[in-house]
């Protein structure tokens, strides 16, 4: 029997992909929709501008949307994913888990947070237990999980794959679409025949989100990882799909061939939004590309090329779709590990 | 008077913008154009498809282009500026020194070559005199100046600005225009919506020609910078103007103050194209870009912006145009530097 | 059991997305790939380099290309896709027709010729049976038909869908994305930031082979439509699809909610590749817009928006998908069409 | 003696055009700079977002912006350039006529109003008399000039180099770039890879304003062109430069070569911003582009080209600057004519 779920700021474009992402789901069934006062009470089709590139799914369609508040959501729903803006999420997150709702979370407030699990499955589905410590602490019925931003999604799996090396400095450029910043967050005035080297507060995001990312949990808390990371942030004109260079200084030598190969080997997880392979790695150095492989794995693929023996160690370039394994993808994800682990 | 110049390869892309730049100049006068032997005995507007933003010279327009070798140019033609393939240039370029001309190149060919002045005016106007040794050791009557790489001039001047430091490791990743292809190089099926993490020996160019553009000429010879430096290329959807992110670590510490001082403060020359100032410094993180800032100082200016102190050192962001700063105004540079120094 | 068919000039664009699109077809078996002699005889994944965002299919990547000549197409083969350029597809396709192949073809060449069909199946299958007038004639035991240029196939279905009010005179203004052209057809300095108003031969074939597919076959000959159509021809910065603008004069007044309830009711076939509905139509009279709507109906629908009065009669905007709908998936559903009626 | 000036609105990017014009303007001196309340009060520096390509002049950076009503300019400011929005526009441009001030404004508001002189100095000049009309009826000290709308001012000045021919039908189909929106007007996931086949209101402006423009005035009133105007607008991704395909009907038959003659033997005039020639024609068919031909005359000319008889008479394209020629610049060349002609 599907899990009735619930999306907190359903009329966003994260909302919005969540739910093409929900809809056809086989553990998820949709039961209820939250935004803003302005929209509660209308129908989801009038609430939310509809931009996706498939049709707004009809049972959707015609869902009334509730006010963003405990109160508002039926109680047989189970897990609420939250896409909202992250002053809002700050505010009324805790609300939701102290209701007794298991939040799953892509807004950007209290990622860092000691009892906070910071998840990216297929690199540290062991975090999730310090939902067990968050419980003791907060005294919440229900639990508050985070998926990371966008960029540092996409750079820290290659890190988690390559980590037998021990992990030393990695410098990131990014090269990230105008999706990441939303609908109406660059204006075509902006960024046509341009590009902006600077995204506020994204590179302090990259450095600190990865290191607990990589962190070590001990049952109790968390020891972020040591490895230094120093990240420059630029915005293109592409629509989907940050591409990343990454130079990586190791404890030990590591051969381009023998990164590749561990790339290539490092395991997804068998739930469904995982894909396999979960790294795709490329020989041909010109991939990966946006808009060529954004959609490897249906969006929730990492995909890796131009791996290089460089001036400081090893060099490549890597690749993920940041609206679907980068945000909404993600919390549907982090929803299927929660599933699994009985946390639903 | 005028010099009287001449064009190799006049009818590609960098010979379009060289003769935009020579027609108005004040030194200079065309009166040789070359280009392949299928070009060759034809009117220029004919030879050519001229495709720059500015009409073609009117008086350029009728001129008879000769083929490229010695012979087809009149000899009271005195400098040479060259925007040939490579391969060409690699070819034709030593026979028209021997027959007596001076060549400013653009073409990679030779950059790297012991006796061959890789020279930014402002940065290394000292290199020049390698023109000795190279004509003692070739028994030239002509001589062969090269400028570097498009990518590699835009960062070389910031290093050169904060060399008082002790330049030290230097990672550097690019967002690189269409237009340093040529015309033809990149399709619009590769580039909308999409980047590309590949530039063939790009990289190599920016890690290999900046060592000898820092480097120390002794009057007979030249000892290259020891700086490490490790290029990450990419292709983006812009027109013009390559934007570059830095990191740079120092032997004695630098603040972003002391820094933006520092380049503020590195000065032009008195030459007819080197702009005053030569490098901009922003204060709004978001600057420079490609589209907005590549104009400045007549395409011939770097801009600098988001200097800040970083895991690794310093960081920062510039941006100089690739077709006028990093090729045919380089090359015109070049050739000004020449005529100052008394090799015409 | 499925038909066992070849693709002519299989490693170009179109080559590919038929390739992409026959892969998974229920009816048909990819059996032989034709090129240009230098490809002959090379694995396909060698001879083609594979552009697509999807991969390559892993039986055909290893099938071995053979030349486009008769002599190397196995005898089982019974139905060939062409997508050669129409200066070879002119000189060879007749000998595949003489040596008793079936070709549907989407080269322009012989497109206007008399008794070659020219089908859009879901607007005139009944031209199909002109193949019995063509085998008369040539004395071939195979056949040759067309389907149209990507910009008429997008707006043909909907004049057919309004033919009842009678269609008088026709101003079509075309948006054309860039792989109409081809992979290499516009650089991506001609296109960014920029549009071109010109298609080379595009105009005439919007206003000649449109009144051919709307044209009358009475079992012997065809009958031209009337209809005079005037076409405008533009290409843009977009990847895929097709944007047509179109003023309609009819002998019979038309309201615009008449005509978005003949578009609507217009209906398509029951072949695996046409869709239902056939044509789509939009209220909202910002759709339909290429990147967003392209994708309908697998790339196989058209869709319709801005159905308003003007000052001359009907004025509606159209769109398809030009490389499915315009081309490969055009001459699929050629190919089921022909499956259908018992040619193959 | 320079006319002291003043400028409504001047934080708005077609503000922000006004001063990059009127700064280096022999006629004109800045000495007013009006905005919202909130901006008033504060340096222009500080109250706008400076977004143009070249740096804001110095003098203009520091001077303080006042409220946007007729006592906070100075009474010795004689001339106003209004950008205002056109429900602001129409609420206080009439405040400032009966105060006095002359107001030159590229607003929509008024345009059609009877009393009220829409005007492209070169097309219809002797319409500015209408103002004395305007003065009589309205008791206005001051006055209100309008020019027309942005993908207006692009066609009709080609109408009126064609009138002679008999103007009776006109079919024109825009692709306009961003900048016509407004810096924040179309936001970037709206239009890279895109198209929009809709832009509120501007069809009705291309098919009303050309008839007012092309009007006869005969001393007392205005009596609009007969001729028949049928608009489709679209959206693209330019920046700069709105491009149009217009087909023209007319009562005499004109060749293709006599309508080259008769546009590019139509004269401009001797004011400050009007160009020589005032319309380009080209023989290449795929000219004029936005990119390449938008900056012809300092963005104040029209280019047209690919002219050729169609099926329903003469076919053309033309382009014109959409933030110079179509607006800033348009109001700036208003208020030359009004100075030479004696209104100030």
């Amino acid at each position: 029997m599907a899990v009735r779920v619930g999306v907190l700021g359903a009329t966003g474009a994260v909302g919005q992909r969540l739910i093409q992402l929900l809809d056809p789901h086989p553990d998820f069934e949709i039961a209820a929709l939250t935004a803003s006062d302005s929209s509660a009470g209308k129908p989801y089709q009038e609430a939310a501008k509809w931009r996706a590139d498939s049709a707004i799914p009809a049972d959707v369609a015609t869902m009334t949307v509730g006010a963003t508040e405990p109160d508002a959501v039926p109680t047989d729903v189970d897990l609420l994913f939250s896409s909202l803006p992250s002053s809002i999420g700050a505010a009324v997150e805790p609300d939701f888990c102290e209701a007794g709702y298991v939040v799953s979370s892509n807004s950007s407030n209290a990622r860092m947070a000691e009892d906070v699990p910071l998840v990216i499955p297929e690199v540290n589905a062991d975090h999730l237990d310090l939902l067990e410590v968050q419980q003791d602490t907060r005294g919440w019925d229900g639990a508050l999980i985070k998926n990371p931003n966008c960029s540092t999604i996409t750079f820290v799996p290659t890190l988690a794959a390559l980590a037998e090396y021990g992990l030393e400095r990695v410098h990131v450029a990014t090269l990230q679409a105008v999706s990441g910043a939303g609908y109406d967050g660059v204006t075509s005035m902006e960024i046509i025949d341009n590009a902006i080297p600077h995204i506020g507060s994204e590179e302090e995001k990259l450095e600190t989100e990865s290191k607990k990312l990589l962190g070590t949990f001990d049952g109790a808390s968390l020891e972020h990882h040591e490895v230094e990371v120093g990240a420059s942030c630029n915005r293109i004109p592409t629509i989907d799909g940050h591409l990343e260079n990454v130079w990586l200084e190791t404890t030990q030598s590591v051969t381009p061939d023998a990164a590749a190969e561990a790339l290539e080997a490092y395991p997804g997880l068998d739930l469904h939004s995982s894909p396999d392979p979960l790294i795709h790695v490329f020989d041909d150095p010109s991939r990966p590309q946006p808009r060529l492989d954004r959609g490897l794995g249906n969006g929730m693929a990492v995909s890796v090329g131009g791996i290089r023996s460089s001036t400081f160690g090893l060099q490549y370039n890597c690749l993920a779709h940041n609206t679907v394994r980068g945000a909404a993808g993600a919390s549907v994800l982090n929803g299927e590990l929660l599933l699994e682990n009985g946390y639903l």
